[in-house]
């Protein structure tokens, strides 16, 4: 018999945000796996880190600071080929990821490295997307409206189009991109619909009207534009 | 002092997909609140039937089976007023969501009532989107690629054009619209690259490639498309 791989969502930030389900697999697993960039403390990991055991082992795949892709490959093939040894061996693996493992996850590239081999469930967690809403008190969509989650590296022209056809949508991946995304949001009059969220969920935690947003953006950021006005029905 | 309202997302439908926060929310209320369709069950109650305290009062809001929107909004006016009474007395109230509060939960609508006047926190859950696609083993969107979640209700050119337009879709509330959504994927020739879910992560749960899926579906299904293919790195 062989191991079981289990992609956990842990959600955008808060511990309490974790699942029942997740709480219950983190705080059996004799292996957690998670990914870390060049050397950094792992956020995931920090989310959970009063439900892991003691003793458990950790396999920490460390990601290089670096835009090209092969580092970044040679390091999941490594980091997949550790938990297939446990799973080869009958012990279950259960890899942390922040938010969803299936929306912009981490998992994902373990999932496409080891899923046709072995056992894989995936529990899904509270998207960053749902939660910055919640924080900034901003429903997304309602009935037949669409909505869209929009990285910002996008080119203007996409990120304009996709604006246009959507009732709201969530810009991710701000980054450097800031100045451009608020250009296009100005371009389509939607500033005064448009709220910047900063580390939803945690301590340090920022709300703020985009006109007040920083000019560079940290990692865990996102800009919600809601089109509709209340009242929804 | 006035209470305190909240909106509680429950998650997809198992009940260890509730998070924590919510369990405790949920384990102390002295007042939950739901929406019901004609007096059917609620499917949120259901949910975290084994949470809710004995003696807990519940406030059931009987939602007509009517496409018109006065009697809803009749019956959403006088459930926030029931709310309100409550929240006026000093008294917390927990409103029970299916999935997430703010990606189309009933909750915005009693949200666009009370917000203004009470003290209101929204507690996010774990989508049915995302559920669906961790039950189908279809991850949805990594890097730069597009996500858009579409009402199937929509006319099929724009549904066309959304398509066309993003890495991966979720297409929700197919009931009879199965027949047109199927076109329109179809056309795009992405048939292949689709999957139904029904009931996601519910005993009852069905996951079927699209060209196997019913004709008419039921309210909890959707259909993943999804462009890219593995391996995501």
């Amino acid at each position: 018999m062989t191991g079981r791989l289990y992609g956990v969502g842990v959600g955008p930030g808060a511990p309490d945000l974790v699942t029942l389900r997740a709480a219950r697999l983190i705080g059996g697993a004799a292996v957690i796996c998670y990914p870390t960039l060049a050397g950094a403390a792992s956020f995931a990991r920090g989310i959970v880190a009063g439900l892991i055991p003691e003793g458990a082992e950790e396999i920490v795949i460390d990601l290089p600071m670096r835009t090209e892709r092969a580092p970044a490959q040679a390091a999941y093939d490594e980091g997949a080929a550790r938990i297939a040894e446990r799973l080869g061996a009958g012990v279950d693996v259960v890899c942390l990821c922040e938010g969803d493992p299936f929306l912009y996850g981490s998992f994902m590239y373990l999932h496409a490295r080891l899923a046709g081999r072995f056992a894989v469930e995936v529990v899904p967690g509270v998207s960053s997307v749902t939660a910055a809403a919640a924080v900034a008190g901003r429903p997304l969509v309602a009935r037949n409206e669409v909505f869209a989650i929009l990285p910002a590296p996008l080119p203007e022209t996409e990120i304009a189009a996709r604006l246009a056809g959507s009732s709201s949508v969530a810009l991710m991946k701000l980054g450097r991109h800031m100045a451009k995304v608020r250009a296009v949001i100005d371009a389509a009059g939607l500033t005064d619909r448009s709220v910047y969220v900063e580390r939803a969920t945690l301590e340090a935690e920022v709300v703020l009207p985009l006109a007040e947003a920083p000019e560079v953006a940290p990692y865990f950021s996102m800009i919600l534009v809601t089109k509709e006005a209340d009242p929804w029905l």
